[in-house]
């Protein structure tokens, strides 16, 4: 059983909303549900992915937009949360429990898991920056990656995020000066390093290979796959070239839908913080290790063009979602000014805390 | 690709301790692991279910225990979480994604789920005994159900629990006077209509069939179903008599199991309040409408020989777990003083908030 995503929405990334995290959540589903051909009793699975410490929240916004599922829960994985919801969707397709699935990532900018509170390895180190700047220390003393590598990354980014009006940082535009000598906050990552918490919204709808026939643009999920290495930086690897549960998850992603790195047009990957995507780049397999700063030289595959975390903010349940539907945009030709040409195949990368989990997502035309 | 139960551990329900709710994981994660012929490495997916706030719970547990899964992720539903965890591991092992998923369910006595806030509908009434109330003053006036039929309900699942070391009431032993002559909470429940919400933990292990073959008693997976009908009563239905989301469950279960209720040996039934047992016993189909009192006088299907809700305690997120270990370990005939004889086919009722979602899960021999 094919699984396709045909339907997505995303609404804008802001601060903090008197809204509450069900009302946002609402409201991307009755915005995906207006855009999209399928009707509501066809829709016969719900996931809402969120940090969020609303008890019964699928049920809950089921009942506000009107959808009586077959199935419906809510997951939360910290930072991954939006593509184990995917992965979850797609399971329950493919074993043929549900023929519809969708799946909504929200949360509220004051959500938590900007601490990682159980990591008491790391000490009063306990906020996530912390462990990327060992990641990065690391980098520059072994592979000599420089702050200006770090600098273009963001840069890039957040020039994407200038095309994609629900990014936060859709109207502010940073120059490479100003992203180089911005405030230090662990030393080598400077302020524009560093993503921003955000309250956010986005979903998806996966389907059948039956029910596809009735969407114009289904993109297929050739390739996905999690891989669970810990929760806490001292216990997943014994040195930081790179993150290991991005390798496995790449891996096996790449073996199931038989296809290269460089077959991918276009990648959105998991920059929390500007050194993780260029790690990302060498643990996926696009460039050697140790070679990720010559990557934002090449045209393929593109990365980010959704402005990343760095130029959009990070909604955490949300961001995963919001990075599968930048790809299936991509793919549908519907990613408006950010829209990359011949963009057949692409990848997305959503990790979380210290690269402890990670999941890859591969999709088709 | 069929699945199958072939482990379980539950353990002591109790009153709160000073263990987090990772520790309280971990513990019967251990036990399981101790038990069971599976490896470590075999186990490529652990699912926890949990109304508990801790963030990244599930791979906390992860690391705590010795997992590195393919797949991992919380979920929560309420009353419903761990049968809606049963069910995604179900559905990951049919889908080919994961061959052994571990599903644990584990709820601090302090967790969240007493009150339905969101419930707006009923104003002040936002404990879930007033809704359990409107049902049972319905069932009376309707039913001509009476307050000795609820009062047997409870008699029967706390002379069960009596025979459950791991129930919250093994030591107690009430007296039919005792129960229908306590206080009343909300006419007519009264106290030991209510089950008590305690701190729990539960496991079941779910593998595919190949992997079925090195456990001694399998137990399979025939048919699993959820309906969500919303969040609130007031939407649910126009009328008490029944619960529209455990019919539809039901239906479906026994629809994939091709079997009928007559065919079920022994159940577990969500008797959060005694008369929910008794309307389960309409909806589900082992009696008609408005004859669940009659039930209780009849030997086959045993129901709630763990004790249920009402003997064992209410530890949200493991109650579908332990109700689903119960079933198991019948069919296994490993339910020790509890054991019925001849036992070949049970079913296991969970349900959240009003009876908004049920999930209904077959298993065979």
């Amino acid at each position: 059983m094919k699984v396709a995503i045909t339907s997505s929405d995303t609404q804008k990334f802001t601060k903090n909303t008197n809204y509450t995290v069900s009302e946002i959540a609402s409201r991307s589903i009755v915005s995906l549900l207006s855009k999209s051909k399928i009707q509501k009793a066809e829709v016969d699975g719900l996931i809402v992915s969120s940090n969020s410490f609303e008890p019964y929240l699928s049920n809950i916004v089921s009942e506000m937009v009107g959808l009586k599922p077959k199935f419906s829960t809510k997951v939360e994985n910290l930072c991954n949360s939006g593509t184990s919801g995917i992965l979850l969707a797609y399971s329950l397709i493919r074993s043929g429990i549900c023929k519809a699935v969708l799946v909504t990532g929200v949360e509220k900018q004051d959500s938590p898991g900007n601490k990682l509170i159980w990591d008491i390895s790391r000490g009063i180190y306990d906020m996530p920056v912390h462990w990327a700047s060992l990641y990065a220390n690391n980098h520059f003393q072994k592979f000599g990656t420089r702050e200006k590598d770090l600098a273009l990354i963001s840069l890039k980014n957040h020039r994407n995020a200038n095309k994609n009006p629900n990014a936060i940082f859709f109207d502010k535009t940073f120059t490479f000066s100003q992203i180089i000598g911005a405030v230090e906050v662990a030393a080598p990552l400077r302020k524009f390093d560093c993503c921003y918490p955000c309250e956010g919204v986005s979903s998806v709808l996966l389907v059948s290979e039956d029910l596809s026939v009735k969407f114009e643009q289904p993109i297929w999920i050739v390739g996905i796959s999690q891989s669970n290495q810990g929760a806490s930086i001292a216990t997943i690897t014994d040195n930081l070239d790179g993150i290991l549960s991005t390798r496995i998850a790449a891996k096996e992603a790449f073996r199931q839908a038989d296809l290269v790195p460089s077959d991918i047009d276009i990648a959105e990957l998991h920059d929390a913080f500007s050194i993780l995507e260029i790690i990302a780049y060498e643990d996926i397999g696009f460039v050697s290790k140790g070679d990720g700063k010559k990557m934002y030289k090449k045209h393929r595959p593109f990365t980010n063009k959704r402005g990343g975390l760095l130029g959009c903010g990070h909604p955490i349940g949300a961001t995963g979602i919001d990075q599968t539907n930048e790809i299936v945009l991509q793919l549908q030709g519907l990613a408006g000014q950010r829209q990359v040409a011949n963009a057949n195949i692409g990848l997305v990368h959503n990790m979380a805390a210290a690269g402890t989990s990670t999941t890859i997502i591969i999709l088709q035309k």
